[in-house]
């Protein structure tokens, strides 16, 4: 099937039912789909939205084009969840509707306001010459999941292009401030801009934010500000960065700064570190965080990036969301963590004493090791008997080095390398905590330190877990249960 | 919207995507929804299906109905699981496709045979006069859930009317029968009707089977024959039968009978019991049973009725799946018990002294009772603060009676009363395994004498449980995981 541009918009209600049961059951049935993350239910998923905590529990959208691995015309799909863990899915919350999302609700935020919960996004429109507005709009959710009153807040004003969007809604001393990608209309440069409202319905910009004298490329997506303990973090995806200023593989990055105090009606980060890379593995991006009413800040993650086609596009999905994940801050550097509660997902315990971890899994586990020091080894995940066919991390505890390599199986942007590595003390033991969900790897060191997430696409039929030599190690092993 | 015959039968592909999703929304938000229990993705759910084990997994799946809650254009829905609890939902498996079902993929069995998965199911054809031609049909599924190979294997012959349908295929020494539910076309009294097969393609009639010197009424629907222990069960659905051969207050019953040995070829249950009531409650129907590899014999059911509006109808969705039980016998009589793995989904357990049980729930609960002897008391689960709205399970341990009381909160089927109840060892106490799922009650009692199961729709923010007043009891309370 050719995907004209005709065909990626056509509205919803012009595609049959029919089709769209098949999709849903070929997403449900491939052997690469994930079980215990957000998975598509049909189609293809992209950016986390409006991830908030309202009436009790926490709320997740993803970004969703149902009817082929491709991104056409994009709506918001609905879950929920008390631990952050078991999340519940609802459904089609938001699609267009009106002028203002006409070509796609695009990316955005939520936060409770009086008993409602406050939704923000951005709206795209094209034309018929198809030259595109970028209209941020607000809609409020109630208690039954409904969401109505959609409304145009503002579009880009005439010194931002066409490239607005995906604000992130958040308040501070009782004034709200959406937080907006953009793109400089007299430069072409990426920026990160700031809008301020009293009552959300009349907005003023403030100006673009800053946080780096360093040129950020053409384009900044998805930027969010969190507090994270006593400082601010400011999480962005910029386009176009030159790696000279920060070193990345991926075709773009997630990264990060950290900043002691945020002046948002000078909209000045104090005193910013240099920019981060928030996830040194293959394919993370578009990350959202918030802080929660307890004050914790929660990250999730679109595992998938633009611009990059995946073996499962031959299915007609593509993509999922990570596990929701903790941050903090120690020495300088944001530390992210899996939540508590997916521990309660957890099944029977293995304790693990052989080099041969696992002769077979159901590809959905965590495993928990402690490599000790003056070690060289290689772990196979995912791998076939002779270990020829494997998703491969090679674990160097005297030189201090972590390299995940998933060069074997199907192959995925190949052009940006099939390797990603990250640096751990030298002459320690390193801890490990590898979540695996059939196509997917988030490998946590030293207790969230360093993340590395990937997906990977080796037979699906390979079911052994083993390093390739004797190893000195301690670890345990849990399959993990199934929440979709 | 009105449900003209059109409209019920329009094709899955004339149906519109966007529709289809606001319907799978809207079932997924209703506060009237299971969350642990096989539910509607979308529309209305029947009689279960396939229940079946092959490639070393469990499968089930359902009728369904998928654009409102109305009996339409069927088709199966399927979902596989390793435990009979965490059920992972498939999607659509088999639709209407060529004349043979044209008017619906109607109920059916399976049986693993070679590394695939035969199915046999009723194909609902109608001509243009809409006169019916039940259709008996072969298909096989693969290991990737795709159903292929669809064929007609024979017809009502002339002594049977266009009342012919839900074939049960099971093997005996290597021959395969098919045991399905008819109306004689002579004086149009329903019978179990045996066919027999050496290859799976040549069928022919032994004839109706021999149970019962009884008059079964006008149709029998849904006949499975299972070993249980050492005795074959039959278990079938009698529709007008007198209540004086056997006693039921449900539109139809769901009944049993055992018999000590079955003579296939000749068409005749061996020394058969009489009828008996296989749940107690308000809500059973069209129970499917299977032997596992293992030689257990295990059930699943339909929690609705055919011909009853239930108040979720107004939500476009309707019924559910019981949770499979496991079947034994004690004294002549049939033994349902959950499966030992439902306990996997019991999250924190409380231990239970007073009479105010829990004050707030989930709605989705285990609550494990003792009643000691010498109890008159009355239980009210999903209760208003004054208890003035709930669900009333009356508890006489000094007569020996239960009673089951849904006449609070909307109602249903209130023309074939409001009360079930069940006679218990008067003078002795009884154990209580009761599970809610929002809408939905399952009571098991002294380890599965009897089952009540039931729907009920008081208020759904209602989540007190208590006695109403002081009880003798022991208890123990979980809240359930959500599967769903």
């Amino acid at each position: 099937m050719e995907w004209t541009r005709e065909k990626r918009y056509l509205p919803y209600n012009e595609w049959d039912a029919d089709t769209l049961m098949h999709l849903q059951s070929q997403a449900s049935r491939s052997n690469y789909q994930m079980r215990y993350h957000l998975r598509p239910i049909s189609g293809l998923v992209n950016d986390p939205n409006g991830f908030s905590y309202y009436n009790s529990e926490y709320h997740v959208f993803y970004q969703s084009y149902p009817f082929g691995a491709v991104h056409g015309l994009k709506s918001w799909v609905h879950f929920k969840s008390q631990d952050l863990v078991h999340w519940e899915r609802q459904g089609l919350a938001i699609e267009p509707s009106f002028k203002g999302d006409s070509h796609g609700a695009y990316s955005g935020s939520a936060k409770q306001i009086g008993d409602k919960l406050f939704i923000m996004y951005t709206g795209n429109h094209r034309s018929e010459d198809w030259i595109r507005t970028p209209y941020q709009i607000s809609a409020w959710m109630n208690k039954d999941g409904v969401v109505s009153d959609k409304e145009i807040l503002f579009k880009n004003p005439s010194h931002i292009t066409e490239h607005f969007r995906d604000p992130q809604i958040i308040e501070k001393d009782g004034t709200y401030y959406a937080i907006l990608g953009a793109q400089d209309e007299q430069n072409k440069k990426g920026h990160v801009d700031i809008w301020k409202s009293q009552n959300l319905k009349d907005w003023e910009e403030i100006g673009f934010l800053n946080f780096t004298d360093e040129d950020m490329g053409y384009m900044i997506e998805c930027p969010n500000l969190v507090q994270v303990d006593d400082k601010w973090v400011l999480i962005f995806c910029p386009q176009g960065l030159n790696k000279s200023v920060a070193n990345y593989q991926n075709i773009y990055p997630n990264m990060y700064v950290i900043a002691d105090d945020i002046d948002f009606e000078n909209a000045k980060m104090i005193n910013p570190s240099k920019l981060k890379n928030l996830d040194e593995g293959f394919d993370v991006y578009a990350t959202q965080a918030f802080n929660a009413p307890d004050g914790k800040a929660y990250e999730i993650s679109w595992v998938g990036l633009p611009d990059i086609t995946y073996p499962t596009d031959d299915e007609n999905w593509a993509n999922c969301l990570s596990q929701v994940k903790e941050l903090s801050i120690k020495d300088g550097k944001l530390i992210q963590k899996p939540v508590k509660s997916i521990e309660s997902i957890r099944k029977t315990e293995s304790k693990l004493t052989d080099k041969l971890i696992k002769n077979t899994t159901s590809g959905q586990y965590e495993l928990k090791l402690t490599i000790a020091k003056n070690q060289s080894t290689t772990l196979h995940l995912a791998a076939n008997k002779d270990l020829s066919d494997s998703l491969i991390l090679n674990i160097d505890t005297n030189d201090g080095k972590l390299v995940l390599d998933r060069s074997k199986g199907k192959k995925v942007a190949v052009d940006y390398g099939e390797t990603r590595s990250c640096e751990i003390d030298s002459n320690e033991s390193v801890d490990l905590d590898i979540f695996v969900d059939h196509s997917l790897i988030e490998i946590f060191v030293n207790d969230g330190e360093h993340v590395l997430t990937g997906r990977f696409f080796t037979n699906p039929e390979n079911q052994k877990i083993s390093f390739d030599k004797d190893t000195d190690f301690t670890g345990k092993f849990w399959e993990m249960e199934t929440i979709f």
